[in-house]
């Protein structure tokens, strides 16, 4: 026999706070408890937990976990990104957030995306490509293109020669310098903006 | 100069999918890889990740990670409870939801809230506490304020103790066989049930 009033305040339900997870590995990031690997870029050491990075990223997983990795090297030297571009991917890795970013000169959304890319943070290259997309312009879109051609992002590049298609558009962003530096850097993509976005 | 037209359907916004850190460490407790602790309960082994657990239990923390923690202990004997629960509470701790529970002889709600206490799981307990809740009759409440009591479940106590203060409720709710029970092993309960409860 159940005797509820939904109506009385004595009842209601008992709140569950949202997902913490991302917080507590956070914490965890920030403690550098338990860490069992480090990597050194440009002479800054970052601690972190293996279990994280290759749950998070199938190339750190091979590169950690796989049979390639050697048990005791628990030292990594990166030489492909700046020290605040592996701290930004780093605490994404462990809460599934972005910090607020400052588009500075150590940190690029592009120097991010490329390192998302090059460890296959799928979600990571996504908010990358929404941060590049929102700021897209005539004078943008021909380096937002070919960043996306660069870093894998098809989402991104669709959307790009989707710009380029539109009529009022095409005349202006062709006539950038960005958009030289793209058609010698991918010649191919002439051929693309031609069947897309020509006549 | 920034030409947009958001009524484009060229335009629109790049969409990023919901956080996948709870998928992403699901998929590392099913895959073992990299596993640095094992549990055994009744003859069953379980593999993890000290990170992990460390990073959302402060009691794991302690025991696997702290001063105490013996660097070669990996393997660990649990004896509190069945492995039903721990493997409930171990999915949990990776993905932060619950699955799908069939309250059995071997996974019961108030099995999980124990252990969730044991391991200092809060969001897990809110969740126990939100289930039990949920079923809550003048049947029931007595045996689930004793629950709340035994592990310090502030939340589902207040709420018990507010059912017992409904005027209907109150004289069924006390002559069931768990009220019995309940004063038995929290003689201290009859003097909060006077004060909030009372006449």
């Amino acid at each position: 026999m159940v005797v509820r009033d939904s109506s009385s305040p004595v009842m209601g339900s008992i709140p569950v706070p949202d997902s913490d997870i991302g917080k507590h590995l956070g914490t965890l990031l920030d403690s550098t408890d338990g860490a069992d690997v480090s990597f050194t870029i440009d002479g800054e050491t970052f601690h972190a937990h293996r279990a994280v990075l290759a749950a998070r990223s199938p190339v750190f997983k091979a590169e950690l976990l796989g049979s390639m990795a050697e048990a005791t090297m628990s030292s990594i030297t990166l030489h492909d990104m700046t020290p605040a571009t592996f701290r930004v991917m780093l605490r994404f890795m462990y809460t599934d957030a972005l910090p607020e970013l400052v588009d500075s000169p150590t940190v690029t959304i592009q120097g991010l995306l490329a390192a998302a890319d090059r460890y296959a943070l799928d979600r990571l290259k996504l908010l990358c490509a929404q941060k590049l997309w929102d700021n897209v312009s005539v004078d943008t879109v021909a380096t937002i293109l070919a960043c996306a051609e660069m870093y894998s992002c098809l989402e991104l590049k669709n959307k790009c020669i989707g710009f380029f298609a539109v009529e009022k558009n095409f005349k202006k962003a062709v006539l950038i310098e960005g958009f030289v530096k793209l058609v010698q850097q991918f010649p191919s993509i002439i051929v693309e903006l031609r069947e897309k976005a020509g006549p």
